[in-house]
């Protein structure tokens, strides 16, 4: 048992998504959330940007002590990890091979939609992961590279992001499952499934690590306490609109603890603790 | 008379809108353009992240010897121009001294509009600035947070685009005159004047500073070249849909010319030349 905490890393708010469904799998464990508001969104960036970025959040959540690190972040899994995760001697965890892994074991799943961020798409990084495992896959792909910032405003069930995410949606009424490949994307959960055909399955991300945590890091590397985690959140920029987001997020469940680990963490620099 | 080249910096490539109308009334200056992509957008950074942007971003165009700069953005003009143009030796320019120049001298407009990303309206320049020379005037702030992005991926005509825009222009219908404060607005005009009283006037920031131009940097810093001048284009990150939104934004006419400029210079660091 190993009672250091967990750390996560994304570009903003999104990851917040994965850290809610960790939390409710594993309420005990203690969090160290990095969120990377400085330099959102990663989605635009180049491969060379965000490997950059990523081994900087990586080197600021080291200094917690963390025993794992989760890349919440789909930009940022997609375009580093394989890279990030030989330079350093803890586990580092990424959003899609908990979901490959899902996906491989459903043969009842034969057409797949991801949505994601346009660097995401660009990297490959879903399409090659999915097919090398079950090369029978119909995939399409498609780069939404609003509804990030249309999160981060808040605008998750309006008029706009419903035309938003039925644009996007265009020809990916009838796959089978839809993989949310960005950690905000799960703020428009009902609004993809409008677009999508009945008992098409909507893939959330976090979910799937939460189901294989204890898989990927070992039941030894779990806490053994028996009371609740703690969080602590860090921004590497003003809060904007982390709080309001992370409140609907959460469904205000959470949100006081965040505020006051955020009321610790604010206008923190990146590089110091 | 002076033909080096004018420096011209912006988070992206809205202040391409300030590049063209400058071009248009001084076809034969030669333009330095400098598109911070790798930190777009800057409307939701904090001051201080912005005015080291900025710093950033003039210091790579002095290399280039500029007589003077502009800084075609609406969010480093108001958190950085104040702190920047005293450090260095060239006229510094933003987007805010000559629009309100021409409002305090137009004494038929009294309710003023200014949509702006967030960093903008939550510094309060473009209020100060107009209040201290016309304090008669009635100003209603909007900030309008995905207008940019929803630019950068072109959507700038379609529902969506429409829906965004009526929506931030709530309240503002009866104003005089309009200040796109974001220099990617102007991509919106069409849509904007659909959401205004007939006769209201939308105030381009680009045209503005082109006026303006001779009177902020005194004739003899003009060039005396009778041949249409030279333009490149640096960007520090990969030009994702910079070429796709010039195209739309200088309606196709001078797009080949930047399509060459950023030819060489894609993928370029930001600190070398």
């Amino acid at each position: 048992m190993d009672n250091r905490p967990i750390g996560m890393f994304d570009s903003g708010v999104g990851g917040l998504t994965v850290y809610k469904e960790v939390l409710k799998r594993y309420p005990n464990e203690n969090i160290i959330y990095l969120g990377d508001t400085k330099s959102f969104p990663y989605g635009s960036k180049s491969k060379e940007s965000i490997i950059n970025l990523t081994k900087q959040g990586i080197e600021f959540l080291l200094k917690f002590n963390v025993k794992a690190i989760i890349i919440a972040c789909g930009t940022a899994t997609s375009q580093a990890l394989d890279v990030v995760k030989n330079l350093y001697s803890i586990p580092i965890i990424g959003i899609i091979e908990s979901t490959v892994q899902y996906i491989s074991q459903n043969s009842n799943l034969h057409k797949i939609g991801i949505v994601a961020t346009a660097g995401t798409i660009r990297s490959n990084a879903w399409a090659s992961s999915l097919l090398k495992l079950r090369p029978d896959l119909e995939i399409i792909n498609k780069p939404c590279p609003l509804l990030a910032p249309m999160a981060e405003e808040g605008w998750t069930n309006n008029e706009i992001a419903k035309l938003a995410v039925k644009e996007y949606m265009q020809g990916l009424y009838d796959v089978d499952a839809l993989i949310l490949g960005c950690t905000h994307y799960p703020l428009f959960t009902d609004i993809f499934r409008e677009n999508l055909k009945p008992n098409a399955e909507i893939i959330n991300t976090g979910t799937m690590i939460a189901n294989d945590l204890e898989n990927k890091l070992g039941k030894k590397l779990l806490c053994d306490s028996s009371s609740n985690g703690n969080s602590e959140i860090y921004l590497t920029d003003t809060e904007c609109n982390f709080l309001s987001v992370a409140e609907k997020l959460l469904n205000n469940r959470n949100i006081s603890p965040i505020r006051d680990a955020l009321f610790w963490a604010k206008h923190l620099n990146f590089n110091n603790k």
